[in-house]
């Protein structure tokens, strides 16, 4: 607890990792994207880096994210948890246009889930392109370990908590379901198997209702139990 | 992204929430306790807090979080993990001493486990005193809200992940986890469920060998399997 931690500089950067699911372009089959924005200022000038800036002094940290899901998007928060804050002094000290080159930065980096419905609605800001999450170009900083920790964490959280809901609107098919698992973990899932251990969660309740259409047997529609997992006490809405 | 974010202060400090199991003072139930600090100097002076210091200017954040276990218990992390950035605008102003009362601070929290053969080991640093988790006195800044965060985020995870283990010696018995989880939660479980439901999350290895003593019929040992969840890239060791 010295003075050199108060007269030097650590700088405090918000990132927001977006993840949606969209046909991949070659296969067809529903993927992961990521919105990148291309940088207009050195350092890393022209290269993709993910969507965020510095804190500013009078903004939440939540706050934060959420505008940057807004600028990059237009659109308003569904699923915006923070995944980690990325400090260690090695890494990119020149973080976020608008610091100086000498500066460390810490970056606390939120992920932002967009539900099947809102992907239409998207705009993309200024600089902005889609991605697909696991062919990504170059990016700036550490941003590509940002990434990869970001893809890691979802793998693993989809198969003990049921945060695929975050992609499907308040009703859905099994067969709805089973696609966002198969996306997110890139794999083909037997139908059965994963309908049995869906529904062995207990996560999920029958609206009593099927899905419209013309089908001989059309499939019934579930939605996700209301119980969510504790949220940061500053989440809580 | 204005100039106002690099010209006002926001400061960082890492915390540390350290969690061992001892027996409670009064029923002699094994429970959780967590070491504070009692302040010496305004803010808070004379106040109870969570042990940690303003992020030094060379210092990774992991490495902040390590030496705060060491200075406060003499103890080498077992288990230490990021828990969450506390960084809203109008939580405490001036969270540790050496800031500026002006000062917007952002805590970077993280939670240490201490395994049960290295509780008899710890050390108590420098106006450092024990609690038990869930009695514990007033606290300074909004410490409180973040022990509440971690209690709860601890007693979720281990319904669901293999963290009891980090409690634990290399190898236990099944009654050994079933008092790790009975303390973490509180409450009593039925020991042949117990059994059942923690065989068949297949986290567990039979050791082959048995605890040693005058038992008629000697418990079998088990250990965790290697396989953990993904760590943070900056906690990779």
């Amino acid at each position: 607890m010295t003075t050199s931690s108060i007269d030097q500089r650590v700088s405090l950067a918000v990132s927001t990792v977006i993840f949606a699911l969209r046909p991949h372009p070659d296969t067809g089959l529903m993927t992961l994207w990521l919105p990148l924005v291309r940088r207009i200022r050195e350092p890393y000038e022209g290269m993709w880096a993910l969507p965020g800036g510095p804190l500013e002094a009078d903004e939440d940290l939540a706050a934060s994210a959420q505008h940057t899901l807004e600028r990059t998007t237009g659109l308003a928060p569904n699923y915006l948890e923070q995944l980690y804050a990325f400090g260690n002094v090695d890494r990119s000290h020149s973080d976020t246009v608008g610091y100086r080159s000498s500066d460390r930065v810490v970056s606390i980096v939120y992920w932002a889930l967009v539900r099947q419905d809102e992907v239409a609605r998207a705009v993309d800001g200024e600089n902005v392109e889609w991605f697909v999450a696991d062919d990504l170009p170059p990016l700036a900083f550490d941003h590509a370990q940002i990434v990869d920790y970001a893809l890691a964490r979802l793998r693993a959280k989809i198969t003990y908590t049921p945060i695929a809901h975050a992609f499907l609107p308040t009703e859905f098919t099994l067969a709805d379901l089973r696609a966002v698992h198969e996306a997110v973990l890139r794999t083909t899932l037997d139908p059965a198997n994963f309908r049995r251990q869906a529904l062995a969660t207990k996560t999920l309740v029958p609206t009593g209702t099927c899905l419209q259409g013309t089908s001989h047997r059309p499939p019934a529609l579930f939605r996700f139990e209301a119980g969510a997992p504790t949220p940061a006490p500053e989440e809580q809405r």
